[in-house]
């Protein structure tokens, strides 16, 4: 059935007539048709990218290799097999998997299929897994072989958790030809198809359903939610196509771009690089598991162009022992890279191996990154560690967000750009989420005052780049001064001792708050006296912050982290205040 | 006052109501809002390019230079002077000028009033523009000095086919400081205000009107018309964002690459190449006049690394007397074309010189350049003169267009990719015209079957990339054969006597048409003996080409052009017509 082509629903919610078109404007009196409309979406640049580059590689993933020619056929051929098992426009498809080819696939082929992918981050457990299976009504579950044991435990508390009406997905695992076969067996004696075969019961030559709205629903991911349940974030493919299309143009990437799947693809669905690579007819490289060497290896022999990685894979990069590196680098390599800001001397180190790095800044409700910390000229001039400490900004808004800014969280008012006044960032344009799924109460928060509120507090500088300075619960008030965690942080990361740090507020009997490091020590350095260590790093300190920003406490030990890899700062705030006050006496 | 979140009509024509928005499908209850969705439109880059590179170039013009920061400026100036003087959204207003600042101003301050900008040809007579001023209904006329008689005696026109409805437009000269002054003067005199003096009666500040719809019109352009009057083809915001940034894309233009102006803005708004310089910060580079001199001097001393120009140009630029060139190159340059195929000769000593050449196709009705020939790696081992056969392809679809085809004429059914069957191009997709203002019957024609139709005929190679044929009356049908003009052209052109060539049908006596060829001579052969010539190029001919393609007139002489360089090859089949029927004996 034809949209309306007022409102483009099919069900003509707009109740259309031809006469309430007639415009006194004449120039604006031609309607859409069915010629010069189509629904925005990144599904085409598949393909196209089968059509122009029917023979060149589209992905590698060990001993297996497609072209976009055989990407291309199934995907429909997957989309083909969901929709002879009721998948539809608004179902929604679960895959619970690292980088594999099946992985990047889904990407293409459940929304071919009208419903939308559901990536499921491996690192969560079977409790928060099954809520958000629930929460998202998947109707079939996708799994990696190595994640199967994880998924079927995640079914089990789904349904007992549905009082009888749990209806279970169809299962489907993904067996690895690079890994051991045991995993999938197991999962076939337990009812599990196994995904070719799968794939091989849909027609590979299968008319895909192309979205008739752009607003339709491409995508649901779960926030890693550190404090309350994980909400579902909810992407449509008007914006998945814009953003396809930023990441190219942000990062000047080439046709033919060769990338590396560090990211993750249940993050942000690898922040909307699952369909640049598609758009730019590039080859993408899976990777089941991020080591240095791995890194090192794809460069030197597969010919990686471009990665996107967060923090904490730079500095297993940059800290890799010798020989597991590949140096120097045959080209150029481009990496970009968001979540926490690196530390500048991780930015140094980087730049000094030969690496491009790019610092770029989002969340998974803005479809990954957003803004981005755009390199100028100029720069090339500075010194190495005024370079790094320039580029750790999160920069400027992305090419697809029509309007980023800082504002005060009182009055909303935008915030001078004095590189002082911290306000909150927030984000307006076609780059933000359609919403928390059945979460109003959330949504009304998010989007209160016509922005979407990040939470993330920053200041704005005189040249309009804006740099985070904390989260707003992670603002330490010292005295009754602010001290951003994140600034004492970067200090402390010069130390040569410290690999990992974090910096909360600990009660102090004479200054309320006070500074208090958890730090993790570099490999070598475990069996150091700590007494000393600690007195060294609160010396090192001094030399180089206010006063009143140095830590007064520094703890060492593993860090806590979400499933995502962010530092749980709630539960060392937690430990400091069960820590006690600091006495005046210790100052 | 708000738009509507179904049908974003201000009118609300939808009759909306929040009941009606309740949908089964949870997944897509999440409507618009004010934060996550904005009209795509172009002119968010000029702000984007302003914040990021404030002191950046952003134009150079002889002793005239401007920077982002000035521009945006600039700008936002220009769409507040014109507010003051009434245009509003559904406002037109005109702009005859080559390529100098103020036109690249005009592309962004017009529309941030709201209006539409027309671009108007300057190589039009006073009658077309005439025509075209009053069919678009502009309130203002801007004009560069050198054209302003041309503008006067066009206001005359109008004011005298009006019958008293004539409302005089205001009329804004554009002086250039690198000329002349007395034509200013004289235009001052004749009651026009000048642009700069306009300008500062706006304010730099003024908040700009972004579009609410992104169907809203952002440009009008006249096709230039070689049969029928001229068609006024009426371009949307949204498709404007989408071409600003799949030029990008598409021949990934690195962030700050600087661009040459060799291609005319009046053509399609310069194929969008306009709002794309913004898109990447990059530096435009202007020219009054292009002569391979000024081309080769800008690429020499001011960084060119883009520029896009006609075949004719890139004719001029292989020509060009040694002491007019500064080779080698100082680095790589890459060069657009469109408009005819170049042919391979042309192509292969671009590439010699050290252009890289990218060939695209489009018309003023798909924004631009809608399809290009992507070159294959495979294709560098090709002998130069293949690998020029292989790039005047038309190619494959843009990234921003989703569907290109090639259907039969008669029932428009795709044509098989032989390499042989002829049919219509046909495109649809979001870089399609909203249509031809105040023209039903021509949209009619041009939409027919859910497809714009170009009008061009082409085959389909079994690659996948399709080559134009033939416009569908340059065919020529010679005893029951198709001969495609084009091709007889292409061989001719390799003839070192020719410098331009036109091939049409001839009326035949014994095979009812054949190929009669209009030939311009490189300037030093002017005095040769034609007779002796004409044999040489149909001997040339035999030894190339199938015997029913060789001319069998060849006619020495200037070829007749409409005002945007295309040869009417109409007039030459007119005259071919008056030669009378080719006799059976001359074979």
């Amino acid at each position: 059935m034809d949209l309306c082509r007022v409102c483009f629903f099919r069900e003509r919610v707009c109740g259309f007539r031809e006469r309430e078109m007639a415009s006194e404007r004449d120039i604006d009196d031609l309607p859409r048709n069915k010629a010069n409309y189509t629904a925005l979406t990144p599904l085409w640049f598949l393909e196209r990218a089968a059509t122009v580059f029917p023979n060149r590689k589209s992905l590698i993933h060990g001993s297996v290799e497609y072209t976009w020619h055989q990407t291309y056929r199934r995907c429909r051929q997957l989309a083909s097999a969901l929709t002879k098992n009721s998948v539809t426009f608004g179902s929604t498809v679960a895959v619970i998997a690292p980088n594999v080819p099946a992985m990047y696939e889904a990407h293409f082929g459940i929304p071919m299929s009208g419903a939308a992918i559901n990536a499921v981050n491996v690192r969560l457990n079977a409790q928060t897994i099954a809520f958000l299976l629930g929460h998202g009504s998947a109707s079939i579950v996708m799994v990696d072989q190595e994640y199967f044991p994880l998924a079927e435990e995640a079914l089990k508390v789904w349904e007992n958790n549905s009082k009888g009406n749990f209806k279970a997905p169809l299962l489907i695992v993904i067996a690895d030809k690079n890994c051991d076969p045991m995993p999938v067996q197991y999962a076939l004696e337990k009812g599990a198809i196994e995904y070719e075969k799968f794939v091989e019961t849909g027609d590979p030559d299968y008319t895909w359903k192309a979205p008739e709205d752009e607003w339709q629903t491409i995508a649901l991911g779960y926030t890693s939610g550190t404090t309350a349940s994980p909400k579902g974030v909810v992407l449509h493919h008007r914006g998945a196509y814009i953003m396809a299309m930023s990441n190219a143009v942000i990062w000047s990437m080439p046709e033919g771009a060769v990338y590396l799947w560090t990211l993750p693809l249940f993050h942000c669905n690898g922040w909307c690089f699952v369909w640049t690579l598609a758009t730019i007819c590039g080859t993408n490289i899976c990777l089941r598991q991020v080591t240095a060497k791995a890194v090192y290896s794809a460069i030197a022999h597969l010919g990686v162009t471009h990665f996107s990685a967060a923090p904490v894979v730079l500095n297993t990069i940059v800290n890799a022992p010798k020989e597991e590196t590949i140096l120097p680098l045959p080209r150029l390599v481009h990496v970009s890279t968001a979540g926490a800001s690196p530390p500048p001397s991780v930015l140094a180190a980087m730049s000094q191996r030969g690496f491009r790095v790019l610092h770029t800044y989002g969340l998974s409700e803005t479809y990954g990154p957003s803004t981005l910390c755009t390199w100028k000229p100029e720069w090339d001039l500075l010194p190495l560690d005024i370079q790094a400490r320039l580029q750790a900004r999160q920069g400027v808004r992305y090419v697809g967000l029509e309007h980023l800014d800082v504002v005060s969280t009182s009055d909303m008012k935008p915030v001078p750009a004095d590189g002082k006044t911290i306000g909150e960032i927030v984000f307006r344009g076609n780059i933000v989420m359609k919403g928390y799924l059945k979460n109003p109460k959330a949504n009304e928060e998010a989007f209160a005052g016509g922005w979407y509120h990040s939470g993330d507090l920053a200041v704005k500088h005189p040249d309009g780049y804006i740099e985070i300075k904390d989260r707003s619960k992670d603002i330490i008030i010292s005295g009754g001064e602010n001290i951003s965690s994140v600034e004492v942080e970067n200090i402390l990361y010069l130390h040569p001792a410290i690999l990992e740090v974090s910096v909360v507020a600990r009660p102090d009997e004479q200054w309320g708050e006070s500074p208090c490091a958890f730090v993790t020590l570099k490999p070598d350095l475990k069996d150091t006296d700590q007494r000393k260590l600690a007195d060294d790093i609160i010396n090192f300190s001094r030399s180089k912050m206010p006063k009143f920003w140095v830590p007064k406490s520094v703890v060492f030990g593993p860090l806590p982290k979400t499933a995502t890899g962010k530092i749980q700062k709630h539960l060392l705030r937690a430990k400091a205040k069960e820590m006690g006050p600091m006495k005046k006496s210790r100052l």
